[in-house]
């Protein structure tokens, strides 16, 4: 295996970021639990509080309504809920209708029964079908509660970025709630929850340079919220009980605050290093397909199937060269199974495809090296006949 | 204020251990997403795998068992559940039965429903009530579903240690479930599931001086699960979604492992300057009242209640001197509010107890100063004439 590796699966996870590391460092002095009142618990909230201003900037969000959580899970299966409260009144809703291509954490529903979800396709270009959307909601029946939307703003797989505006649109037209699973936009793209006109927003800290272990659940407003997932002290406003992630929180808040700023010059950077890649891969296997490509996608991603290569050999072949890549999403402990996104997409789901995502720490050389890489394995591709 | 501070508030939360603080610094350079396949994903697997052998050998489990939580309270909210599956086939839970002393994040019930809670005395010397368990064991209709029963091994405030191992056996004697909150036991009592013949073991690591935003739930199988709290992509053997908090996951096996070493010189050494900072301030105010000093207690913990001064009062009058301490649990954001445990255990709850906690690191000079300020504080209370 090669000694000096190179790392191209940002999407997964996010080496932890300088500033958050040296934020979580500093903090790792403070022995504080924020709720505490005496001068060390007070210090620790100033610090909580100070990364929920930090976090809300990212989103455009009031940091009142920002609520800390064990992660983009977590806010998940929180904010999928068919029980709400608009002040003290429950509010049921009754459906939930999310995209094909969501993450897992998502697609499994929370605390939706699977009779209360629906998948909404997508068309073969990756995006949401708005028309199809809008025909399950013209048949949702308000009676038995309000619909709840949940469309990504940017795909994890292809990087496709989804009209989340206008199916936030279409949901409000139905009087339904739009959740949106920011996790790899965030310092990715501009965002604002007002311009998105999402009613939740969902972000993970890990994705984005910070520490694993935390995300947020960001609301509009703070009227209408979903009952709680986990109870106990009452932290977080009653929203999410437990222990303030303390350490965590302030390294979140640091990572949010550097991918805040300067992201077109980081963009600009990520997205030629990116084309490069895919010009320079085309060269080699002019049979590859990159999923994606016509349509709108965040500059780091490029998700693509070289015919003939399983992606799950594919992966291997390039751990070997030294590149970490990934076969899909990083979840289910390791399981390498077919794509449900390219399933949605309607394409070939046996191949599979190959994910490669880039960071701001990303290099000249890792672009040579990837490069290489590619050439080497599609190469041997040919030699091994699995391909014309 | 004081600019040299004393910290004796170790069961709110422990400051980051040495060993922990290292631990995790050093994990900081991997940016793995421990289900990642590639050579980066699989070293994070190889380090998370190593803390769960760590908290496992805390506790005397099986690493197999050892399910890692955001924390405590996620632990509960989990194991807290009416709905159970014994293999593919669901087991229903119909009761719980909590003691009158457990943490909010167990006396709320997790997903129970209030009507399916029934809240079990304690005894004025605040050890659970066994006659009146039984009577309500016996009572509890095995038609409707098992019966669960959730007593923690030592209360957070007072430091008194609970007769978990005959809970149980009453338990298990009406075919039910036992739920131990172990949480304020770890690191301060030998720990072993087969011993306490617990079914369900709760650990933080926050309070063992491991990071925050992790704990346990640790099973004595792997058949009888509950239904998980947190979908998605699958992790933890499908037990807990959500990406693997590495970082603070190796922080909390490293702070186990530490607990794990020489509970008794450790428990000696805090033991014997709790026992000296009691007598002084017995000496100081011998009308001031100590709970649980009768029974059996942790060797950290004192919780005391001094006549005439209100503990919400004290409790600043301590933090002014430079002695951070509470005024019971440290949770629902700085409210102090009644003591539910004093409450229990029938004594008054008006002018409330204060509680001091000791760590690893408490040091000689930590209770020259806590003495000191307690003289000043007991005397400044007779001389405003609020007590006799």
């Amino acid at each position: 295996m090669a000694l000096q590796r190179t790392y191209l699966d940002w999407n997964a996870t996010a080496p932890l970021s300088e500033a958050a590391r040296l934020a979580m460092v500093e903090a790792f002095s403070l022995p504080g639990n924020a709720s505490s009142v005496h001068a060390e618990g007070r210090a620790a909230r100033a610090a909580v509080e100070k990364a929920r201003r930090q976090v809300a900037t990212l989103v455009g969000a009031d940091p009142a309504h920002v609520t800390f959580t064990s992660g983009a899970t977590e806010a998940s299966n929180h904010v999928l809920s068919p029980d709400y409260r608009m002040g003290r009144a429950p509010v049921s809703i009754s459906h939930l209708y999310a995209s094909a291509i969501e993450h897992p954490a998502i697609r499994e529903g929370g605390r939706f029964v699977a009779e209360q979800i629906t998948e909404v396709p997508v068309t073969p270009a990756g995006i949401v079908d708005l028309a199809a959307l809008e025909a399950l909601l013209a048949k949702h029946d308000p009676a038995s509660g309000l619909p709840m939307v949940a469309v990504m703003l940017v795909n994890n797989e292809t990087g496709i970025v989804q009209p989340v505006a206008e199916v936030a649109a279409l949901a409000h037209k139905y009087r339904g709630l739009m959740v949106v699973d920011a996790v790899q936009a965030a310092g990715r793209l501009s965002l604002d929850i007002n311009t998105l006109d999402a009613d939740f927003l969902i972000i993970s800290s890990h994705k984005i340079g910070g520490p694993k272990g935390v995300g947020a659940l960001i609301s509009r407003g703070e009227v209408l919220m979903p009952k709680p997932l986990i109870r106990g002290g009452g932290q977080e406003k009653g929203h999410r009980s437990g222990t303030e992630n303390f350490h965590a929180i302030i390294g979140f808040g640091a990572a949010a605050q550097v991918m805040s700023e300067d992201l077109e010059s980081r963009n600009a950077l990520i997205g030629a290093f990116r084309d490069r890649l895919e010009q320079a891969m085309i060269q080699a296997a002019p049979d590859m397909v990159i999923h994606g490509v016509t349509g709108a996608r965040v500059a780091n991603t490029s998700f693509f199937t070289l015919p003939g290569m399983k992606a799950e050999t594919g992966q291997i072949a390039f751990d070997l060269e030294g590149i970490a890549l990934s076969a899909g999403s990083a979840c289910s402990s390791g399981k390498v199974g077919q794509s449900h996104v390219l399933t949605a997409m309607g394409l070939d789901t046996d191949v599979g495809g190959l994910r490669i995502s880039l960071g701001p720490e990303t290099t000249e050389i890792d672009m040579e090296r990837a490069i290489a890489a590619f050439e080497k394995i599609a190469r041997r591709r040919k030699v091994s006949g699995q391909a014309a």
